[in-house]
């Protein structure tokens, strides 16, 4: 199953439109039908106190690449908004990046059940688990 | 009860050396035993797609804010790292700016169970409840 | 604002048919608008391995206490249902019985957000806060 | 890696000291290193309103199976406490018996993230997914 072209410009134009993504130096960087990666650099500007990937950054990122994953299956038209979510953070985000992977537990008719691993990238390529999402996508109309 | 200037001077250190805070514009506002709040404007820089603050804004005020109200509380020396958060998002976050409390339930000896609540607030003062957040916070050596 | 009689039947009968209520000998004993009370005594038959109320009595006390809160507030003729839920225990919960209190923080047209505390009565009455619960309930067709 | 007698003993103790598990008809069906499973029947005696499981069983459930789970990975002599946990309820759960399996994200030296699933089964043997868990562990004195 791939995706279709009108959902893949779908999700673009709605990451291209949130400020956010911008703002924190995210890129999409896969999409397949009830899947989604964004990743970001870790720089000074998205830290916490010591130095490490704030756990705010985690968050957006593990909570788009969950959202956009809910979004590939949502009906034509959609929009996906967060109804909840929860973060677990595991070991303190130090490297280069960090590569936040979404995926859809379950689709239902009124709400989509959704997860999201966060892995931090060093310089090498090696990766770490250093983060867990669990929540729930509403659709929205797109006005 | 009123907050040591150790207490008050540890907590405005740490706020400072967030990278985070800073590229979301955020400023502590108010700081007391277990209490905290903290405030940013919403701008386009930090909107989700429909134009409104992103989830993210409202996790990463709300997480500080609770961290920080935990912080007031543990022992001198000690730092503090979020072991897991979970948000409800109420309604679309539209407004001037975007106000999380952070507020202590439980300081234990090994873990703090903290509380937030995050409010928009418009132009003309009024203020509305959207997004509650329920969490985990633990000691970190300060290094 | 109080209750109608509709909606306080409603939800008696809701509450009457919920065997694992029985199971665990819970009682409601408070209903409002928006609000909800159900206790339960602590007994062997719901402990965990310390002899403390098991996590799964006070999650299943909050959960229902809050989605009882929900019910009082949604179209006559719906029936309520837990979206997710999330707890944090606070301490031990030793004591003759659990208390817990749910309450509404925004009852939406699709989803309701809700709250439950959960407190352990002691022999003497006092209590001590042993859980919080926060969560999303979604009506249901009464069928 | 298999899972040494010392600890398989001492997870089984502990279960059987459980009452809320003798309560709930549940079984300890499966353990091995950072996993652990758990069956019960659903019956009228655990059910919600509509006759479905309640949401309280998956709960229960889940929760153990992943505090056995981090358990296993403890060190000798530890009891398990559940810190949080979250639910999420993908569908009714409709069936002969719930299975829950719990398995360890990470086992810190403080704190164990832990994972579970919930699965309804039915009378055929198929199976499908009811609750998603997923929460922090923290090891305790076994007194």
């Amino acid at each position: 199953m791939t995706l279709s072209p009108q959902i893949r410009d779908r999700v673009q134009d709605s990451f291209a439109r949130q400020g956010m993504m911008a703002t924190l130096g995210a890129r999409l960087v896969d999409l397949g039908p009830g899947l989604c990666r964004i990743a970001a650099p870790i720089t000074p500007a998205v830290s916490q106190q010591h130095g490490f990937a704030h756990a705010g950054l985690a968050f957006a990122l593990g909570d788009s690449a969950a959202g956009y994953a809910a979004l590939t299956l949502m009906p034509p038209g959609a929009e996906v908004l967060t109804v909840e979510m929860k973060i677990n953070l595991l070991r303190p985000a130090a490297g280069v990046d960090l590569v936040a992977s979404g995926q859809v537990l379950r689709a239902g008719a009124r709400l989509t059940v959704v997860r999201a691993e966060v892995q931090a990238r060093a310089g090498d390529g090696t990766e770490r688990l250093v983060a867990v999402l669990q929540g729930t996508m509403i659709p929205a109309d797109a006005g």
